[in-house]
């Protein structure tokens, strides 16, 4: 097994308006870390936290698709679904996000890569919802460790492809 | 042509959270009111101001669908693109919604309704963005003469269906 480095993640909850924010760089260029969100064979590989396995009902990501995916452990269930906004190469993903223990809540979230230079990546990922109350329930809900672990195994993903 | 009661339209921009609140009521029943903004012929004979002639590049209305139409007035064309991540029969629309002069402008729109006995409907219709400014600049631009004219518009759809 390859070493990696892994960077760190800040995520950050935003002061004025309901929204999180996540910061990550990786040691890869734009269009690796575009493709490893994009197609599904190589999403079920990192998203989520370790332990867990991913299965995908739909994902179709381009502007106007959807999709759906179950993460499963011990045999619990947890799936998610949402639209694709938009969908613009190596740059920019708009969808929406539900999780679907909770139905009624969606949130909009906006992905943004930039070259940062030596072939890196800067990911900028942000999260809205409607209501702080629901912002700070979902920072509070372990969260973090997902994305960091997720993050780490995209980190993974990314050295092989 | 019939006389049409037409109600008040209530705009209000939440003090708190970066979104815009529409509510109005209509003397007809959900199933009519949601009818009228699900099936594209309904919907071009409402959506938007007086004057304006709209046209359906795709509305396909349905969760994980997606939507454009373009609004004509004067050789003049406004486009407006988006997705449908939820659209539950008769009760919730929840979409998203890019004024395509501002591409990377995103909302998160929600449309509940509500049977208020009578046979009449309470709508509520929020459109959530990720700044203050921005949403400010969105009731500035005159979007409130659109909604309230296409309310009025809609009351002459609800009255022949």
């Amino acid at each position: 097994m390859t070493s990696t480095t892994h960077h760190e993640t800040q995520i950050v909850s935003d002061p004025d308006v309901p929204l999180v924010r996540i910061v990550r760089e990786f040691d890869a260029p734009v269009e690796k870390v575009f493709r490893a969100h994009t197609d599904p064979d190589l999403v079920v590989q990192w998203l989520g936290p370790r332990g867990m396995t991913m299965t995908i009902d739909r994902f179709d990501c381009r502007s106007g698709g959807s999709y759906r995916y179950i993460h499963g452990r011990d045999g619990e269930e947890f799936a998610f679904h949402g639209s694709f906004h938009e969908v613009r190469p190596n740059e920019l993903i708009v969808q929406t996000f539900t999780f679907e223990g909770f139905p009624d809540q969606v949130a909009l979230e906006k992905l943004v890569l930039e070259d940062i230079g030596g072939g890196r990546t800067r990911l900028t990922a942000t999260s809205l919802v409607d209501s702080f109350a629901d912002r700070d329930a979902f920072v509070a809900s372990g969260m973090e460790t997902g994305v960091v672990e997720g993050y780490e195994r995209l980190d993974e993903v990314l050295g092989g492809i």
